[in-house]
């Protein structure tokens, strides 16, 4: 074959499927055929307008499993044939300050896939070699797609928060973050608190790894915690800075409120709660490629799964309006190969 | 001499000089014979009525160096004659399970010196010797007496940041406590920026080690330090919520905002600000008392030294009022063998 | 009853059952009805006279589960009737200067249990509060037993070694602490090999958790592990320094070995290998009794259990001489309540 | 001009003064026009053999101060003009797994300057970009050039002992390395220990920053450190095994001794040593570029100077025979401008 599947989106969320030239990667880079392609919220980026050139068509989707294709020239250690996956983050530059201090999540001059480069609705995708993650066996395509992302998230915002195993940890927001942040949580051996609004996910919570849940909309979840002994660390997952103001107090001493979701609305610090106690707030966004690789043998080892609902690629339109419903339980994950 | 003089206060500011019985110490405690004692802005718990009793009598004062002139029953390794410091915390009870965890600063049965047990505007003071801090030679009393508390405030606030030496570090405010936090910033060897409103201490900012001033009332303080590469820390002084806020975007890139002042008003933080950067924001209160030993060896080996006041003990009152009125430059310190 | 039973070892290995009268417990003491007590063979330190005075009788163990059945004065936070387990260190006098670090595993006035003080070969036991930790419902006193000192131990190693959850750890050794070590660090989630001498443990080792096994005796384990990528932590429990060497090749880049083993020969060290790579080499001894706790918590909520032989408190003398001769799978647990 | 002057030298140190084109750098890389450069002892790596083909011409150096004035195809951030300075380290791959954790030092594709690839004992030299090092305005390049490569590995070895500011420091070895060690330790507000044979050095180590000197020729050097409370770290310079064996019991409880020397002899752990008391032991080959950035900042800031002997670059045999004869003192330069 020599043209690919693709479906692009403009900023006005107009999907349109089309047929493109499968051509060779430019020097640093592969072509990966993919296999599965989770659907994420952040994808709105793309689909809702929020980027430099609204109108110009962009395929989204960074959640992307597949095989190498092709290797471009200067790329060294990845072979065609080798399982891949790509996340949120195209891949470091190499030379900006941040990554000359490694810390390559914060790169200034990398690519975003599926929002400032193409992603994987679509059956080929290019990419930087340096954001390229070793799939390992035993997991498939459609269950690693949402760990590179979601899974990722989560993972390396409990290890911001250096909780030991044991300790009190609260994931609030029960939703694709956290149905994940939950089960991480639970298979690193902490004690597990739940905070959602509602009942309706409470069993869900339990299955999932939580010992407690905190039904935020019947009791103050910081005094619910304090009860509980005080978190080490809550992960905050629901986009609200006014519910996530409300968990700060239920941190113990010296904890760590890492804030993953991204809320519009600010999140309000009471200072004492900080200074006494010696309480700290973060903000994680994701890892980097080889963290992403630790990330995946610990899931596959800890058997960490994602709760997806499969669609296959031509069904990528109606697969992200799904999600953004809010009606997907939890990862909407598109199957290239059906 | 079987009784000493101590100055007492109410809730309502009414200062009372008295004469109390010498008593033996406690078991676990010590008696101090005091030389000099520093007086803060936190003295503002006993003499403004922020306390369970307003109206009993508290002696206020908790910079306190002296000498030890008798040890009760259960202490080891303290002796009389010794010269010791007593700052803000009156020794860890080392039973709850702050402590159990070596977290001595948040002890939930501590008590705090000046506020919940008389203090040392005073010629004698009772201490359990769990709050003792040795105090080296080569420091005089006056000197050693604030770096016990404003002192020990910017050292700890500066190891909890982790920045590495040689980067750059903002100080906000400069009074009591940022006075001493510019010169522990710059003894550690970071590039350091002053943060303050006007330019009225510029000079004195550049003298006690800032390379860098931002006069917050004229410029963006976020936008000048990212200027300057944006900040590996910022230790917060000044006691305003809304000023924090607007330093929260000057830090760079794994950034950590440590928070020393204790504003009335929150901040307030855009999510965004912390996700994308992993910056972190805490809240820091003291150090231990073994940390208060390693901040001493340190200001007296890199020559820190506050700029100071020094009143005879008999003036307490009055020292107090100029400390309140804005009007000391930095401490005031009582001397007690005037 | 006004008397309990218990063993007295003196230096030869002599044991004796003898009955001693119940007193109250001192200042700061609690008395604890013993239920299990773990055999370790660190308890040779009373039985084959390596302390002070060898001949001298003493009560050997110190994995003791039981009952809090009497309270001395200014203990807080204590009750008759609480599940408490005793390890290794007898609780941390406060005063040192280890101890204001928070540093309690070295304070160096600690009584050590069943060495020092007389410890769990016993119907009671005397142990300062400080040493007291809480046993979580679920696990039953037979289980939590050699988790308070084996158990800890594993936990406490991995700690320290902070390898990131996914990364390879070795664990070195199969017996007492190494059958608890891969169990561990299998939990963790990360990939375990496990190195041991000859193949007769290899089934036991996968079914602990390992995923891979190598025998020592027919490959060299540095190369075998760098094969697999070389271990981001190899913990060390076999008894000898030579075995302990010839790891730490095996080490990845920034990779740390953790000593837990005590070997009576030296560990040497070609420093190449520690500076190309980074490398870093520890001790552990154990942990703190809240670490204890967060070990339990951990334990319980992961299912790590000990294999155990348990015999009842009256065969200790029997106990003891089957842990001695190496023939114990793995941990022996006298049974007090039989 | 069209040609520059460098010195070759074979492994058999053999030292030859050639010509050379000057050629533009290859795509990744800059020329560099050389200021200074360091004789550093690694410059034996070269001259003496030690290399996969010894009687290949290599030009030495790799302590190179100087001003690019060229740059290859896709560097991006450097211009012709700016200063900077080149290390040990020639430029990480930016694809190896060392890489992609963003632990450069131990990238796994590097070249080492002077060693594999030509270094600064010359007019000119070609590096990878990733390997450049901003040098500040204020540090003059004689004075820069050392603290390139010996500066360096005594500033890393500290940040990676992490010992408080205030506490005990230790430098083992009075030259090259131990001569900036002292300065480094001191400036960052340490009370210091120097270790060395003899007493010639007494009166200069106290001059460089110790406070306290130990003759390790006259006394145990472990049992006078412990007088002195015992070292929260060791930074041990002197290439002697034995002399490192004889430092460990000299740590302070959960201190850390950091191997920068690199003996012929293996460094022998009594385990108990490491066991209790917690104690690390680890090596520290160099930093990173950027690590090296916050080093010169923070000596400049801190006034860290190197004891120099300065030589014209046509004098380099001469200056690296009277550095391997051990009587320089402590670092000799080249310099290539006069």
């Amino acid at each position: 074959m020599s043209t690919y599947r693709a479906f692009e989106v403009t900023g006005s969320r107009q999907f349109r499927l089309v047929e493109r030239e499968i051509t060779h990667p430019e020097p640093g880079h592969v072509r990966v055929r993919v296999e599965a392609c989770g659907v994420c919220h952040t994808d709105a980026l793309a689909a809702e307008g929020r980027r430099a050139d609204p109108q110009a068509p962009m395929v989204p989707g960074h959640e992307i499993v597949g095989v190498i294709d092709a290797v471009g020239d200067g790329v060294r250690g990845r072979h065609i044939g080798e399982r891949v996956g790509v996340g949120f983050l195209g891949g470091q530059c190499g030379q900006c300050d941040g990554c000359r201090r490694g810390d390559f999540v914060n790169c200034s001059d990398q690519p975003l896939v599926g929002t400032t480069i193409d992603g994987g609705y679509a059956e080929m995708v290019h990419v930087r070699s340096s954001g390229l993650v070793r799939v390992p066996d035993g997991l498939s395509p459609v269950d690693a797609a949402p760990l590179l992302c979601a899974g990722l998230a989560m993972y390396q915002a409990l290890q911001q928060a250096q909780a030991r195993p044991g300790t009190l940890v609260a994931v609030q927001g029960i939703g694709g973050l956290g149905h994940l942040g939950l089960q991480y949580a639970a298979r690193l051996g902490h004690r597990v608190a739940a905070v959602a609004r509602g009942t309706a996910k409470a069993e869900l919570a339990h299955r999932l790894g939580a010992d407690h849940y905190i039904d935020s909309s019947a009791q103050d979840p910081a005094q619910a915690l304090q009860e509980l002994g005080g978190a080490a660390a809550i992960i905050a997952t629901a986009t609200s800075g006014a519910s996530m103001t409300a968990l700060v107090g239920g941190l113990a001493n010296r904890g760590h409120l890492v804030i993953v979701g991204v809320p519009a609305d600010p999140v309000s610090v009471s200072t004492p709660d900080l200074i006494f106690g010696g309480r700290v707030i973060s903000g994680s966004l994701t890892g980097t490629a080889i963290e992403n690789e630790d990330n995946l043998a610990f899931s596959l080892r800890r058997r960490i799964r994602p709760m997806t609902e499969v669609l296959p690629l031509s069904e990528a339109p109606k697969a992200y309006e799904h999600m953004m419903a809010g009606d997907a339980r939890f990862r909407v994950v598109l199957d290239a190969t059906a």
